[in-house]
C-alpha cells in the first residue's frame, strides 16, 4: 500500500484530557514492541477509567498476535486514526503481525516513543503513550488496565473525522460538533 | 421539561449483536431501580467485553446517586438516546437523583423492563437490560462488568444519530455510516 499523506504535526498533550479523544469510542490502532517484533491491530473495545492517573481499559483477545508482544512488554500505544486511513484501518484488522510487518506493508511511519518501548504511528492524529497499570483481568477477560503516561496530538483539525465501528463492516464517520457548555455546572465539565 | 415524542416502536433484538449500538461508543442513559428509589444518570465510559454472554463493562463513579442502587440491585438498563434527546442528556447529567425523580423531570416514560427490576426509557432508540456479572473491580475502580440479558431496538432509523461525549460540555454527533464489508474476512464480521 503507498505511503499515506504527510505526517501531521503533533504536539504534547495533558495526559488528563486524553478522554477529549478517546471518550467518544473511535477506533484506535495498537501498536507494539517486544524484543525485535512490533505490531499493530485495530481496537474499538475501550474504556476511559479515571482522568489522574490517566487509565483506559480495554479488550485486546488472546487471538491476537500483538496480544503476547503487549502481555509481555506491558506497554503499547493507542494511536487515533481518522477518515483518512479507513483502508489502512481495515485493512491491518484483516491480516495478522504473523504474516509480515504491517508499518511496511500499510505505509505507516513507525516514530519513536518517549516513554515506551512500542513506536508512535505518526500518520495518526493523536498517539498516546500506555504502560500496563493493572493486568488483573488479563487472564479472564483479555482486559488491560492502561495508564496513558504521554499523549501526542495534532494542532488540527480541532475536531478529527473519526471512524467508529459499527460491526458488519461497517463505520460510522464522526459528524458535526455541538456545544451545550453553557448548560454545564463548572465542576462537571 | 415538556414530554419528549412520541415512544419509538422497538423490538426484540439478539443480545450478542448489540456492539452495533455500543462499540462506536455512544453516551447513554443508564436508568437503576432500588426498592422505592429509581434513577437516571448519563455515562460515557463503557467498553464491549464479550459477545456471548454479551458483557459490558463501564464506569459508574460512587459520587452518583445511581452508584448504590445499582450496587445494590446489581441491575440496570443501558439506554442509548439520539440528538432529538440532547436537552435531557444534558440535563441528567447536571443534576442529581437526590434532588427528585428524572423521569417526572425531564418527561421521559418509565417502561417495565422483562428481565429486571429497573425501568426501560421510552423515548430511547435502544434499551438493554443488565445484569451484575462481576462487580471484582467495583471497589477499586468503580468498574462494573454487566450482562446484557434483554435488548429492545427501534426498528428505524437504521443508524440513529446518537451522542459522542468530547468532555468540556461538547458532543459530536454520528455523522455518515459507511461499509467495507467487502474487504472484511467473513469471520471478522
Amino acid at each position: 500500500m503507498p505511503r499515506a499523506a504527510r505526517l501531521p504535526s503533533r504536539q504534547d498533550f495533558p495526559v488528563h484530557q486524553v478522554r477529549r479523544y478517546l471518550e467518544p469510542g473511535p477506533i484506535v490502532l495498537v501498536s507494539s514492541a517486544y524484543r525485535r517484533q512490533r505490531n499493530i491491530m485495530t481496537m474499538g473495545w475501550h474504556c476511559m477509567m479515571e482522568f489522574a492517573p490517566s487509565l483506559l481499559g480495554c479488550v485486546i483477545s488472546s487471538g491476537n498476535h500483538s496480544f503476547e508482544l503487549i502481555r509481555k512488554s506491558r506497554e503499547c500505544v493507542i494511536n487515533l486514526p481518522t477518515a483518512a486511513l479507513i483502508d489502512q484501518v481495515v485493512g491491518i484488522g484483516n491480516c495478522s503481525g504473523a504474516e509480515g510487518d504491517k508499518f511496511e506493508r500499510f505505509g505507516l511511519t513507525a516514530l519513536p516513543a518517549q516513554q515506551v518501548g512500542a513506536p508512535l504511528i505518526g500518520e495518526c492524529h493523536a498517539s498516546f503513550e500506555c504502560r500496563l497499570h493493572d493486568g488483573r483481568l488479563v487472564g479472564k477477560y483479555n482486559y488491560f488496565i492502561f495508564e496513558v503516561v504521554k499523549a501526542h496530538v495534532a494542532r488540527t483539525p480541532k475536531n478529527p473525522q473519526t471512524l467508529h465501528y459499527k460491526g458488519n463492516g461497517e463505520f460510522m464517520l464522526a459528524g458535526e460538533v455541538v456545544s451545550r457548555r453553557a448548560k454545564f455546572h463548572r465542576e462537571y465539565l
